[in-house]
């Protein structure tokens, strides 16, 4: 079977069922044509996974396919963004038809949950490698960028974190059953879409945790030139059949959650609707870099750069 | 060095020197931001090059550059679109930073030679492969599409073809240096935005010849539910010491030229800074296939989806 054919006979379906009314023009043609409504600006994002660094080898090609696109659609949910489309540039040591029949019903799964479409890609041979760019607007101006952290904001994250972290562990040595429950965190992770938009206009910045708490929060502290103190025991942890460690909810990569900035007043005057589903675990203030804050009241200070760096490999 | 140490080192001037300004944010943060003016609609195509297959072992990193931001754009002249921004995808087996910085420089130079900047990425470990999606901007309503082409149109390529097959010939084989004046043609393809942008309004179909004037003729044939019929002699052939041979011109990818359909009317009418670059080489009639008609008068009717195909090796 041809390239072309294959991308027609198993892609054209999921770019049907799941086109969005700003997408002119989807896959078959040599570009897409995307409408950007009046009042919107586009926001754009490119994520790559590879077979054996960001996943692991002979994985489940339906699970890679929902995996590849929330990680992706995460970054739009950073910037409090509504989903439009996305593009697929797959590259595949073979054509297995199996194969990629389980990676279109993941992705198509995930197109479906999350609202976007499919719009174009590209099918290569080569090693096992799948990069989704997401496409979504926001209204002008009201992007949740990192650079907005200003002292006295409260530092707040969307939900437990170090179930992703707790799962690779359970993968790297499957022989302990502890933390198999956590395996879902890591499967199947949800964008906090719906949060990401409700928070435009009250958080003055955001990120999403891709690479750890630490190392996420620690670019928002970066970009906004500031400092940042978080009581380790207000992190909320994933709860399996243990709680994940605090190494893991801090250090562990892959958790999709926000980590967010609120002006005090702001999180005085918000809505029951963001009260219930926000973590304050910490506040900004003058300087630079990241304490940890323990029960017993010393701090630690974190070096910058730690966390997840994709040019070391898992394990 | 750490990934995020070389990106923002590496790749931040890089998008500073090639700013648009519709871009309101570029990278850096979970999404770049891009505004699309009114009356114009957002285009992009993405790309895969993976070494070994779409271009050779050791490649020259300033010229993979060029190369994969070249062949990204060759798909927003197909559209007749202004190009806006692009991200990079990049995948490497490690960091080498003199390699690194090849490529950027052939990016550079591309991208201030097709006037598009660099607007966001990300950076993986693993097989060298590098992605590229590139946006561009259409008047509403006026993209080149493939499905337009009408019995009766005539049709036309944007310059000479060949060059590139004839330079894969010597890259394979470098003992018989007849082929060598051709390595141009394959390592610094040039898209044809200008011929691209004037030709919407006039040309009924349009695309580039990325996999062969046969496969790529073949797509507009498809799309638009017509048959074509090409003299052969007429096709012009890139001319090194030797010319290219029909069977390169024919079947030979990554040439990069336009091959556009335009209708009998508008051909008279065309303006002469056009025809000067329009080389007519068939037309379109009714039915299915494309026939090659050779001096003779002879016809032979070509298979359908003759050409390169991104699953075969090349060689």
């Amino acid at each position: 079977m041809g390239e072309f054919e294959l991308i027609g006979r198993l892609f054209q379906p999921l770019a049907d069922a799941t086109r969005t009314p700003g997408t002119l023009l989807g896959p078959g043609d040599d570009c897409a044509i995307q409408r950007v409504p009046a009042g919107q600006d586009l926001v754009f994002s490119v994520d790559t996974l590879v077979e054996g660094v960001h996943f692991p080898f002979q994985y489940d090609a339906a699970l890679l396919g929902w995996r590849a696109l929330a990680v992706a659609v995460s970054d739009l949910a950073a910037m409090g963004a509504e989903p439009v489309c996305y593009t697929l540039a797959l590259t595949l040591p073979e054509i297995q038809e199996a194969w990629v029949s389980g990676l279109v019903s993941g992705l198509q799964e995930a197109s479906l949950a999350f609202g976007i479409g499919l719009a174009g890609g590209d099918t290569t041979r080569g090693p096992l490698t799948i990069t989704v760019q997401v496409h979504g607007t926001v209204p002008t101006g009201q992007a949740l960028r990192r650079n907005g952290a200003q002292p006295g904001d409260l530092i707040a994250v969307t939900g437990p974190l170090g179930g992703a972290a707790a799962a690779l562990k359970w993968l790297d040595s499957p022989g302990d059953d502890t933390n198999r429950p956590f395996l879902e965190c890591y499967h199947r992770p949800v964008p906090q879409l719906v949060l990401g938009q409700k928070l435009r206009g009250i958080a003055s910045a955001g990120i999403d945790i891709s690479d750890g708490l630490a190392a996420d929060l620690g670019h928002i502290l970066n970009a906004s030139g500031v400092a940042g103190v978080v009581q380790t025991d207000s992190i909320p942890r994933q709860y399996g059949t243990v709680e994940s460690s605090l190494a893991q909810a801090l250090y562990g990569g892959d958790d999709y959650q926000l980590c967010v900035t609120v002006p005090a007043q702001q999180w005085n005057e918000l809505p029951e609707t963001l009260t219930r589903q926000l973590y304050r675990i910490g506040h900004i203030c003058e300087g630079k870099g990241l304490q940890l804050e323990r029960s017993d009241g010393t701090r630690e200070s974190l070096a910058p750069g730690t966390g997840y760096d994709h040019f070391r490999t898992r394990g």
